[in-house]
């Protein structure tokens, strides 16, 4: 199967279009697929999966030998020293999974039981989770198309006719409730405008806590992710560019928030060698000793794991040049991107093709998904406060992520 | 340092007190340090230590050869099995530690916002938090000597006159909250008093969630702890008779409830190859395949660490049989305790050396520690309801944990 390359934009006079052997135009799935075929090669592919090429038989071993697999062990203080020092963060506190990370965070950034927390409609469910654990409502903010992430521009104009500030807190003039917090994600990797969201924080008083759970090894700025708002989290899931089975951390430059992020995550026990006393209610989110083994070998890796998808990027990028009516996702202006997960961006008037590209790529082996369903059409959250949502729900018709390991290159068949 | 026996009770006549060196009479500190040392020798000895004589290093190289080391992959499934066969329940859903799986057995058990729920005063503070997780507020129950558990006689009597039914449920006289739940828990792996607290739950309409976090391997009357109740959970943190690093489970007979579990504890994530539907709050409670990994060689384990624990035991038994003022915690009639921690009661006269005991055996080198501090005592939980605690509160005065990991005679110097 060859054929010519096509352009973005309408076919041109001149222009061949490509055809497939029997001389029937090919359909903008089959260009895809030929596409990842370039990349991937013959085998087929799944969405992301890990790798284990350093240290990790190593340091698990180790553990076992030590015994120490649990909540006590030196992994966990040197993986959250190697988060922090990965990160540029001051600390870093290591618990059970991304979501537990945010959970604390929104608890220790004030939110409190039927405040409002500002998220993006955009995001994993688990955003929007981690609000209703602090008794707290979400509401819904519109994403933009250069980052995928939160509208500064639009959330400004919405909080100014739908807010008001009383006593230095932002209240929702609708619903008579403290807005507390915002917690834009970078999602996919690509960094959220940081500048601009900060800024909407700032002049609205709202805690800003970075949902950095996809986005290890991306900067804005030169600045590592999640180390702007008072606190971030990021994510270890199993899907992560790095992974420890299941966990997350919390970065914060303030040491205070630091403590209380690991007294409150490990059941608020007062260090004493033998008495049981918690001063207020804990949680068990600690990240097991075993599980910061694979982290710290897995954090080794990182910097490789960061170039093979920045390869990865590039092979997609010369591959789909050539796909006239979708775009590869790049990093946004000023950024540094992870790739966590590639993504394919359909035109606006392809946005009908994206369930025909998922069935026909996910038929020919090629593992594919689209973004998450819209966070306010989930039942649970259906009542939930939101602005408009044109953009996010714009790019949820037209977000595809395809293959995106780091690994993806190396067994190219 | 060699001397005679003591027997229980007072001195007597013609009887030689144990006399030190100096001649100088020993004392219980003395007796209990020298009764430690027969069984343990002269080494130090930690609590509990896991032991990972099995299949552990295999099964974790698996995980990372495979690269499933996070939510999907084998052995999840076949911890879950292998749990549901070992305790004899129909079901078992892993979660990621003994926390969440009572925070969701509570949630599924009909646990409101506002309820209350019966939860002795003795133990850890996982099932008071677990409690408050579902908006609820725990209601403290005594403990007898027995058992270290819930007094089903006392709390009968209790309910009897401080509750009414109405409409089929238990309605607490003083608060007007309804009481949905009773949460016996297992103490150091000692079967509660089943028979008498089914029969409160029973006759009170109260939903019977099993704290059985401590109890792996412990019977009650032939049946396995856990399974009494509408679900039961367990833990397997690093301290526990298995551990897999961080990790709990639910065990339930009921197919519904044990789907709803899992569902929960996944995010509530609706099966589909590529979408993220979401039907309500989820939780990210899944145990990693790596941790469960941990956990299927430690089940293989398991029948081997029961019984040194329960030599253990019997060593101890023989040890500390000459001292006087103190028993060894037994399993109670018709139980089959897994001797999870070794526990000293001290006779009642003696609650005043408890903490002089602890003193002296750390300062000896051998970990020793008190129960929990009681529940109502703690800064969060004091102004939660609470019956007449006098039998935990004298038992929390005179319980001491001594070393019990299964390897400790091994390591005998």
């Amino acid at each position: 199967m060859v054929h010519e390359p096509s352009k973005p934009g309408q076919l041109q006079i001149g222009y061949i279009q490509p055809v497939n052997d029997l001389g029937t135009p090919f359909t903008l799935a089959d260009q895809v697929i030929d596409a990842l075929r370039v990349v991937i090669g013959q085998k087929s592919a799944v969405l992301h999966e890990p790798s284990f090429n350093g240290n990790e038989w190593l340091y698990l071993k180790e553990c076992l030998d030590s015994t120490f697999v649990s909540s006590v062990g030196k992994f966990v203080d040197r993986f959250e020293a190697d988060l922090a020092a990965f990160t540029g963060a001051k600390h870093a506190v290591a618990v059970v999974n991304g979501t537990a990370a945010l959970h604390i965070a929104l608890k220790l950034a004030g939110v409190n039981t039927d405040d409002e927390v500002l998220i993006p409609a955009l995001t994993f469910v688990a955003t929007a989770n981690a609000v209703t654990y602090c008794g707290a409502i979400p509401h819904f903010v519109d994403s933009e198309e250069n980052t995928l992430g939160v509208d500064a521009v639009e959330l400004r104009d919405y909080l100014k006719h739908h807010t008001e500030q009383r006593a230095g807190q932002c209240v929702n003039s609708t619903t008579g409730k403290i807005i507390r917090a915002l917690v834009p994600m970078h999602t996919f990797g690509h960094p959220v405008d940081l500048d601009g969201v900060m800024a909407v924080a700032d002049d609205f008083n709202l805690a800003l806590v970075e949902d950095a759970a996809e986005s290890l090894g991306s900067y804005y700025h030169g600045r590592h992710t999640g180390t702007f708002g008072l606190m971030g989290t990021l994510s270890f899931n199993g899907n992560k560019t790095i992974t420890t089975g299941g966990g997350g951390a919390i970065l914060t430059d303030d040491a205070e928030l630091a403590r209380h992020a690991k007294h409150l995550t490990t059941t608020a026990k007062l260090p004493h060698p033998w008495e049981y006393r918690h001063d207020e209610i804990g949680y068990n989110y600690r990240m097991p000793n075993i599980n910061a083994a694979l982290g710290c070998a897995q954090l080794e890796q990182l910097p490789v794991m960061l170039r093979a998808k920045r390869e990865l990027f590039q092979c997609y990028q010369a591959a789909f040049d050539t796909v006239s009516g979708v775009r590869l996702m790049e990093e946004p202006a000023e950024c540094q991107s992870n790739y966590w997960l590639q993504t394919l961006v359909l035109d606006s008037n392809n946005a009908d093709q994206r369930d025909i590209l998922l069935q026909a790529t996910n038929d020919a082996g090629f593992m594919t998904r689209p973004a998450w369903i819209l966070m306010h059409e989930l039942v649970p959250f259906r009542e939930c406060p939101r602005m408009d949502l044109a953009g996010a729900q714009s790019l949820v018709q037209r977000l595809i992520n395809i293959p995106s390991s780091s690994t993806l290159l190396q067994v190219q068949s």
